[in-house]
């Protein structure tokens, strides 16, 4: 077939169409298909890299503004408490006071129990929710976020670290190694926000975080079982089958019946006012401030009857005072550099994560805007400075931020109050918890962590996308019959193979004209949709680049042969293969090759290749590689029902 | 805005639209965006793993045949040799016969010069030429391919193996590491091709290939200097500037005028013979058999004049007879098992990556269909009975495969054909070697790796794909200043991250009218399209994923500020968002949730969020997650000239 009898067989059409959508008798008019305007390179470059690492136009209130006022703006960028302090009104600290005080009665019992999480003294759970949410106050930007230790970071410092130095053996060079991890941490996180590579921790998917936070939550509910039950000797590793067999190991002889009703009662208590909580939003207080009265209540208990001697742990020793300067402990030299490095980075990670996530919920759910970017420079801010003065990572907290929003904070000034409060309890009352029971604490953990299982989560993943839930059941079973990296591990994988999958792999459909349009869609989505005799119509839904030219060439192929073998015999043979390129955003040298050999192969079978709407870059890029001469200007076709109009007539003409 | 409001100005629509695409007074027809008819979960699941790893249907020819028809045509998949020798015929038999011979003359001098770049004795290269191509001819569907040690692959072997032993300090582990290579690279080969994980190999662009294997020619272009300057004392390292460094500061005492002499008369043969060769295709024999002249000629003047007296390098020993069993000198077991696994995986996926690109091309240029997974456990068996029989890692030679497929070879007898010349060479006549100067081998290989500098490719690069190129660059650049490692890294970490950035900062682009059409596109690329008052058209080009689901929402919003700023007073201001779906191929539970923040976003704004043809996944999905009643159904349309004319009415009534 030579290029001109489909010219004229188009010009045919031009006068013959008598599709639906004009009016018959009226000429059909063909818009051509545009190449683009030639680009500058140089702004080309600069478009792409401002699309890349500044999509969200950070500079843009900067626009237009005399120098002065850029510098002020500059600095009320990093500081936005200059900004909104200037708004601030007494009516705004109440809601802030209100809240600020709430959510420090439910982090102080909490920071007890996370730093035991991560190995480390109490103490060092209060001091990291004493600096870090002042730093937050000044440089953060989310109204909402509650700054401390978290369960799940706990955890994973705890884990990570312990994999190193052992903290029964050597504590100072453990607590040493974590103050260096959590530098480190802070340093990952300001480096992502300065270098803008913010949407790096995009990569974990929704799903694999699901997964990933229940299977943590299991992890750590069952690590408490040791102060829950009063077991003294308890195995280091953190999957279910060991913690398990400790458990059951030591059923005869290692449980103590004192702690295990302690326990009991107090965790039955706090799952009460849960239940109340939730029923009633407005008594949101009630499970706020239960953990403080479990604490109170135990403590006094424990203290008049002298539980303690009857093989009830308690916490027995509490550092009184305010952070002490840790900057010479942390190592800037020799092997534990890099592995508190690795430990940094992938913890810093990870409470990044939650940060970011918390921190867009409720900008979302209150309409503020939150840049990514910034967030992540105050909150690596925060972990530095933190790191020298004895904290280790902090985050946003999920369950404290909810509270918080709750409560009524309007501002970071809620941390501010918080921060008060735990600066008193470390000066003042830090002798009083002496006596508090492990087993309180366990229970107060494990009551928090519960939260983290989101099964409602897990069915929507399960209903929307099937891969998805196996990147979320992967982590959950990876952390709760593995470990916390295993899992971790999973998540990321999994998450990357999607990725690549999708460009590896991209979806191909046939087209049909639906009924009284001259609209061409997936004839599986409409199964009224009708094919064209002797027209395949082939749709390629992604870019084609060097990772799935070869498939894509291969696929349309196989549609044609297909349907070859499906047709009957009274239809007329396929003449004309369409390929609908709207979705094809980009071509790079392997696609247009993968074009070309497409083309040789359909000429050697006397199929004749069409394009319906190439987008500006894939016409551009045809244009310049010489393609579109290949196959002739006269092929490339605006819309599909274009190109089928172009070709029908010829059928008919031909065939009847 | 409630949604029966907007409803009754779509029923106005239905009445009032007077777009050109329908005749006035008609009633404008509008078809209802269908949810696919539900899959079962099992099939849709089987659908997917068919489509990932079953693309090429390699089952399509067992369908509906006898269980022993189904078997040889089993035996006859594994082994094609079966089914085209049965067809084989003398006239064949004459065109492979001549392609053999003539692949033969032009191996042989290259076997010997690969050999030392993977720093090996000369007759292994020899060996590798032997038994490889024999199983290849069994097993492989390739007609073209020249099996055989080919550059790069020996130079990236032998620097790999370097790292870990010195050749000239351990010459026999060094052998033995790189049996266990060549093992290893055969069974990652034989594996990715059980497996059918053949698309791994496509995750290495084409333009990175360019870059690493011009590259890779400079690297052993430079290496070469050695034996043809006679240098004595020469760098290990392969950089461009140590190997500079080497030469130069050995100019004084270090070069020897003969060999000089004698490389730089046979260099200037070879190269006018190629360019003969180029000239009139007929003369392609020219350029082939000119090394063997050029090997037989200088061994014959050095045997006579006795330049070897005179400082001029000979190959001085080359092993008579045919391979020796090498099974027991594989490592399996001990430290340097993990090391040659490791240099075998590298090495076998590059040589892997060659074989098929060559395939491809032949394959192509004849139309035949090549199956890649198949074709691999060819390549992967080759180099496991190759790593049995003293044969180093074998694969496709791109320069000899050429001269095959122009010397006008028919089938994989060519290959049969070569490796019985080599057999006779290694039996009789490989004494005569003796007197060959390393020079002449030395310029053979800079004659035969100038051809993989493919400096066209690389300008079509350029003009095709900027980011393209810089892979290209990054890789070349790699090589050359730093080390074959360092440039393969670069190649795969441009290649990889090409994709993540393809996957997290999709395009999007604002829709207008094509005048005289109801085809709405891409404003940028047709300068002519109009925007419709009051309402804003949003294309997403992507699949909206957890990598880009937060920038898809954020990039939406600032199109719409955007706009809101550019438009002047007098425009209506927008109330309506439709965002076309067509290249939205599918969303997760992450997109869901950024279409949902963005619907709340867009209601605080009052502006009402439309969608346009989502598509049968996209559909499934928001129905699945309830976001169809939460934007209410009649706010999706299938085409965005549908839901203009749905919303245009209302505007016009508001307004005016």
């Amino acid at each position: 077939m030579t290029s001109s009898t489909v010219h004229s067989a188009s010009d045919q059409a031009l006068e013959k169409s008598g599709e639906m959508d004009t009016p018959p008798g009226s000429e059909r008019y063909m818009h051509k298909v545009s190449v683009p305007p030639k680009q500058n390179l140089l702004k080309e470059f600069t478009a792409t890299v401002k699309e890349t690492f500044f999509a969200d136009d950070p500079l843009r209130p900067f626009k237009d503004q005399s120098k002065s006022r850029k510098l002020i703006l500059g600095i009320q960028a990093i500081f936005p408490i200059l900004e909104w302090s200037r708004s601030y009104s007494l009516k705004k600290f109440r809601g802030d006071l209100i809240a600020g005080l709430t959510i420090a009665s439910l982090c102080i019992p909490q920071d007890i129990g996370y730093a035991k999480l991560a190995n480390l003294a109490p103490q060092y759970g209060l001091y990291s929710s004493f600096v870090p949410p002042l730093i937050y106050a000044c440089m953060g930007s989310s109204r909402d976020i509650a700054i401390g230790p978290v369960a799940v970071v706990s955890l994973l410092l705890g884990t990570l670290l312990q994999n190193e130095v052992d903290h029964t053996t050597n504590p100072t060079e453990y607590l040493r190694l974590a103050f260096t991890a959590t530098f480190f941490a802070g340093i990952t996180q300001a480096t992502l926000g300065i270098l803008r590579l913010g949407f790096l921790i995009d990569f974990l998917s929704h799903a694999a975080i699901v997964g990933f936070m229940g299977g943590a939550a299991i992890t750590i509910a069952l690590q408490q079982l040791k102060g829950f039950l009063g077991i003294k000797k308890f195995t280091k590793k953190t999957d279910i089958i060991s913690v398990m067999h400790s458990v059951f190991g030591s059923a005869h002889h290692g449980w103590n019946w004192q702690t295990i009703v302690i326990g009991a009662t107090f965790l039955s208590f706090l799952l009460v006012a849960k239940y109340i909580g939730k029923k009633n939003k407005k008594l949101f207080w009630v499970p706020a401030i239960a953990p403080l009265i479990s604490v109170i209540l135990s403590t006094f208990f424990v203290y008049i009857t002298h539980a303690e001697k009857k093989g009830v742990e308690i916490v027995r020793h509490l550092e009184k005072g305010i952070n002490p300067s840790s900057v010479d402990q942390i190592y800037f030299s020799g092997e534990y550099l890099g592995k508190g490095f690795k430990i940094g980075v992938v913890a810093g990670m990870i409470a990044l994560t939650e940060a970011t996530a918390i921190g867009r919920t409720f900008a979302s759910m209150k309409d503020y805007t939150l840049d990514g970017n910034k967030e992540m420079i105050a909150l690596g801010a925060m972990n530095v400075v933190g790191s020298m003065t004895s904290c280790y990572v902090a985050t946003g907290s999920f369950s404290r931020s909810a509270v918080n929003y709750m409560a009524g904070c309007s501002t970071a000034v809620s941390n501010i109050v918080m921060s008060c409060v735990v600066f008193l309890t470390l000066e003042f009352i830090t002798p009083l918890f002496k006596y508090t029971p492990n087993a309180i604490l366990s229970a107060i953990i494990i009551n928090a962590v519960l939260n983290l299982i989101d099964i409602q989560a897990a069915i929507l993943i399960w209903k929307v996308d099937k891969f998805d839930f196996v990147a979320c059941m992967g982590a959950f079973f990876g952390v709760v019959f593995s470990s916390v990296e295993m899992g971790l591990l999973i998540a990321v994988s999994i998450s990357f193979a999607k990725i690549l999958l999708q460009v590896t792999r991209p979806r191909t459909a046939l087209l049909g004209k639906i009924p009284r349009t001259a609209v061409y869609r997936n004839i599986q989505q409409y199964p009224d949709a009708s094919k064209v005799p002797g027209v395949l119509i082939v749709r390629v839904d992604s870019a084609i680049y060097f990772s799935n030219s070869n498939y894509v060439k291969e696929r349309i192929l196989r549609w044609l042969t297909d349907e070859e073998e499906r047709k009957k015999a009274a239809e007329p043979t396929i003449h004309f293969l369409i390929v609908e390129m709207s979705p094809v955003t980009d071509i790079d040298t392997s696609g247009i090759h993968a074009l070309e050999e497409l083309y040789r192969s359909l000429q050697k079978r006397n199929v004749q290749l069409i394009l319906a709407n190439p987008g500006p870059v894939v016409i551009d890029k045809l244009h310049e590689s010489k393609f579109e001469t290949l196959i002739g200007e006269d092929k490339i076709f605006l819309t599909v029902a274009d190109a089928v109009a172009a070709c029908s007539p010829k059928k008919l003409v031909e065939e009847v």
